[in-house]
C-alpha cells in the first residue's frame, strides 16, 4: 500500500488556482462523481479536486506543488480505459490532459505528427488523412479515447495486426515527472540509440511514471484501398487454420477479427437486425488495404480460396464503403451489444496466434465448469481475445465468490499456453492482484524498483498497475 | 566512476571452469588480446579471462559469483561494434555468448523465431528465409554480427527505413541481472500490456542492465521480388528532395542509401573499379520490394519520374540479382574503402530525415573550418549518415587537440537540428563523454537510477553508457 497521503485542504485549492486559474481547478460534486469514473465496470472513486493544465508548465507547477504537499495524482485521458487506470482511488487530485488538446504539427516532410495529450486519436487519424498520412492504431474507442491515455495504455486495435500498436508509432514525447521535472525523449527521429530507451519505458506505463504533455508520432502514407471479407465457420479451428495459411500465402491482412455466435446474437438483439450465417459457431472479419486495388483484388480471391479450403461455410465480400461500414458496425457494435445485457466482467486475454484455438476451447470449459456464462470475440490475428463473463441469474454472492477462482484459472492456463493476462486493456486498478500470475517476483520487484526510480513518493496514479505487496 | 573492482585470482579461474568446463574458460595471453578489440578504431582492453557458457543456468551462476566477488562482466556478442560497447575496459571477465548460437525453434505457425544470442544475424536471416519468411533488420556486419549483439545495441541498417530496427521485432527475451537472477519478459505475442515494457527497455541497453540469453523475434512472410535504383544528383539537396517526393507518390523505399562523390571515389581507388557517374555530388541507392512484380515495376517508373523531375542526372534500374547485388556491394564496400584510407573517427549522426541536406552543409562546413578531411554515406531514409573523419596527414597531436572540439561542435548543431548523436553505432566507451550534449541532466540522472536498479554493484559492463560522473 502507498503511504498516507494528504487530504485537499483550501490553501491548496488558491495555490492550484493560482497555477491553472480558477476556471481549470473543479471541485464541483457532480463533476468529481463523473471524473471518479472511467469505463471500468461500475466503479465510481470521486477525487478531491479536478485540475486540467493547458501547457506542459502547468503540469509541471502541479506536480511540483503535489508531492511536496504529498497529495496523490491521477491523470486522466478521455475516460474510456478498462481496466481502472484513471480512477482515482486515492482521492486527491485528477490531472485531465482534455486542454492540452492542440495537433501542434501536421510535419509532412518527416511524416510525422506533432501532438498534445488531449487530441481525440480520431480527430489526429482525420486530420492527418487529410494530407494523404494515416496513423494506424485505432482502439474501439477511438471517437472519445485521447492519443496521451492511448500512449499510457500501449492501445491496440484491429489494425495492429499489420501495423502494430502504439508503441511503434511514439518517437519522442515530453513528460514531466511525479517531482515536476520535465524530461524530453526521443525525437523526430526513426533511428534513436541515445541512452536508455525511456521513450518506450514510459509508453504503456499507464500513467504510473510521468505524465505525458507532448507526442511525437511517426506516420505512414495513407494506403488508398481496402477491402473487407466477412467469412463464417462452422468451427473455430478451421478459421484459425485458415489465418495461419493466409499468411502463408504472403498476405498480411490489416485486420483479422473473430466473433463468435453469442456475439453476433447479442449484436442481433441489441440492434434489432439480422445477419447473414449468425448461426455460424465463428465469424471471421478480414481485411486487406493497399495502393493497388487489383492486388486487392487478388488477394480478396487468395483468401476466399484459402478460407473455403478451410471450410468456411461462405465468404462475403464487401466491395463498397457502405458494405465495409456495415460489417465494421457489426464487430464494433458487438462490444456495447454484449455489455448491455447485464452486468459483466471483461477479460483480455492474449495467446500466441496458433493458441487461439486452445484458448477459444478453454474459456468453453472454465465457463461450464463454473456455470458461468461467457461471451468471446477480439482479434484473432493478434490471439488477443476478449472474454466478457456475464452475470445473468447469478446473486450478488455467487458472482463474487466465483469470479475471482474463474478468472484466476482462466489466466494460469493462458499463461500456459504461452499467453499473458491483458493485450491491450492494461493492468490498472482490476487487474493487479493477477499480475504475479503472469510475472514472477523479481520481475514484480524490477518494476516496483523502476516505479521508485521515477516516483520515490508514491504520488503518482498510486495503487495501479503493481499488485499490493 | 565505477567503484574499484576485485582482480582475478586462481581460485576465481577454478570456480569458473567449475561452471563452464575447462575448455569454455580461457586465459591464453593472444585470445585476451583479442578479445580486448571490437571493431571501434584500434581500442585494445584485453579482459582478465574469457568465459563461453553454453546455457542460460551457466551465464546465471556465472554472474552470480562475479557479483559477489565484485568482478566486473563484459558481454561480447560477434565484437563488431563501433562505440566500443564489447571493450572490457576495467578488465575483469569476458562473457562471450558465441557458444550459446542455436535456433531453438522456427514457429511457421506464429511468424516467430526462437533464437539464441550468439547466432550470426545473417545465418538467423538464411534460416527463416528458408522457409518463407523475413527477419529484415540488416546491419553492415551481418555476416559475422550476433543477434544478441543487435539486440543489446538495437541495430538498423539500410532496411530500416520501411521495416524498422531491431527493437521493433524483439517480443521477448530470458535474460540474466548481474546477481544471477533469471528473468523472461514478453512472449510469442504480439500484444502484452502486462506490467513495464522491460523487453524494450533491455533493447539497446547496451549489455550495461543485463546479459541476453534467449530471444522471442517476430518474422514477416518473405518479400518476392525487390527491384534497386541507383541515382545520381548534381547536388544533395536535389536528392533530398526527391526522397520526400517518393513517400508523397505513397512509396515507401525499403532502402534509401546515400553516398557522397568522396565516399564513392574511395570505394573505386579501392576496389579498382569505376563506378557510372562517379563525379556526381551524391548518389542515391533506392531499392522497393513486395509480391507483385508489375506493382514494383510501376514504382521504379514512378521513382524515375520524381527523381529526374528534381534533377536527377540519370536513374539506372538494376533489374537482375546480379546487378542488384553489385550496387549493394558498392554501397557495402564504401565503409570498408573509406576506412582503409588512413586512421578515422566515424561519427553516427542522426536528424529528421528533411534536415538532411543542412546536416551535409554542416558536415561540411566544419570539416573546412577544422581543416579535417571527412567522408559521409548512410541511411538518407532515415535521416542517418555516418561521418568519417579522416586523420589524413595531420600529426597525433593535431588529430588529438582537433577532434574533441569539431566533433562536439557537430554533435551540438545536430542536437539543434533536431537529431541526436546516435543512430544505430551507440553510445558504448567512445561516445559517452558527448552525451550531455543529446541529453539533459534530469534525463542522464534517471538513466543512472535505472542502472542502479538492475545492476547496484555496477559489474556489468562498467564505464558504458553513462559518462562519468
Amino acid at each position: 500500500m502507498p503511504p498516507p497521503f494528504a487530504t485537499l485542504t483550501v490553501d491548496d485549492l488558491v495555490y492550484l488556482r493560482r497555477i491553472c486559474g480558477n476556471d481549470d481547478v473543479i471541485c464541483d460534486i457532480d463533476e468529481l462523481k463523473i471524473y471518479g469514473s472511467d469505463e471500468t465496470e461500475d466503479l465510481n472513486y470521486p477525487p478531491e479536486v479536478i485540475v486540467k493544465p493547458r501547457t506542459t508548465e502547468q503540469v509541471a507547477a502541479v506536480m511540483k506543488y503535489c508531492c511536496e504537499r504529498n497529495l496523490p495524482v491521477t491523470p486522466r485521458g478521455g475516460g474510456t480505459g478498462l481496466s481502472g487506470g484513471a480512477l482515482p482511488v486515492f482521492g486527491g487530485v485528477c490531472l485531465s490532459v482534455e486542454k492540452l488538446n492542440k495537433i501542434i504539427e501536421i510535419d509532412r516532410d518527416n511524416l510525422m505528427v506533432v501532438v498534445q495529450p488531449g487530441v481525440v486519436t480520431q480527430t489526429l487519424q482525420e486530420a492527418v488523412e487529410e494530407v494523404g498520412l494515416f496513423y494506424p492504431p485505432d482502439p474501439a474507442s477511438r471517437g472519445s479515447c485521447f492519443i496521451g491515455g492511448n500512449l499510457a495504455e500501449n492501445s491496440g486495435g484491429p489494425r495492429a495486426l499489420k501495423y502494430g500498436v502504439t508503441k511503434d508509432y511514439v518517437l519522442g514525447m515530453t513528460a514531466v515527472l511525479p517531482d515536476g521535472e520535465i524530461i524530453t525523449t526521443g525525437g523526430k527521429l526513426l533511428k534513436n540509440v541515445t541512452g536508455y530507451n525511456l521513450t518506450q519505458l514510459l509508453v504503456g506505463s499507464e500513467g504510473t511514471l510521468a505524465i505525458i504533455t507532448e507526442i511525437i508520432l511517426k506516420l505512414i502514407p495513407n494506403p488508398q484501398y481496402r477491402k473487407t471479407l466477412l467469412v463464417p465457420f462452422g468451427d473455430l479451428e478451421q478459421a484459425a487454420v485458415a489465418l495461419t495459411k493466409i499468411f502463408f500465402a504472403r498476405i498480411v491482412p490489416c485486420a483479422a477479427e473473430f466473433m463468435e455466435r453469442a456475439a453476433i446474437k447479442a449484436a442481433e438483439d441489441k440492434f434489432e437486425k439480422s445477419y447473414p450465417h449468425a448461426d455460424a459457431a465463428a465469424q471471421l472479419l478480414l481485411e486487406v488495404d493497399g495502393n493497388d486495388e487489383r492486388l486487392l483484388e487478388d488477394q480478396c480471391e487468395k483468401i476466399a480460396e484459402v478460407c473455403t479450403e478451410c471450410g468456411a461455410l461462405d465468404v462475403l465480400i464487401a466491395e463498397n464503403k457502405a458494405r465495409q461500414d456495415e460489417i465494421w458496425a457489426l464487430r464494433r457494435g458487438v462490444g456495447e451489444a454484449v455489455k448491455s445485457i447485464c452486468p459483466y466482467k471483461e477479460e483480455d486475454t492474449v495467446v500466441p496466434r496458433a493458441q487461439l484455438p486452445k484458448l477459444v476451447r478453454l474459456i468453453g470449459e472454465i465457463s461450464k465448469r463454473y456455470q458461468l456464462t461467457t461471451i468471446s470475440y477480439g482479434h484473432a490475428g493478434d490471439g488477443n481475445i476478449h472474454v466478457n463473463i456475464l452475470k445473468k441469474d447469478l446473486t450478488d454472492d455467487e458472482w463474487e465468490n466465483k469470479l475471482p477462482s474463474a478468472i484466476t484459472e482462466l489466466f494460469q492456463q493462458v499463461v500456459e499456453l504461452g499467453g499473458t493476462i491483458s493485450g491491450e486493456h492494461g493492468i490498472g486498478w482490476v487487474q493487479k492482484r493477477y499480475l504475479p500470475l503472469a510475472l514472477k517476483p523479481e520481475e514484480l520487484r524490477l518494476m516496483r524498483k523502476i516505479k521508485d526510480v521515477f516516483d520515490p513518493r508514491g504520488i503518482l496514479n498510486p495503487g495501479k498497475l503493481l499488485p499490493d505487496e
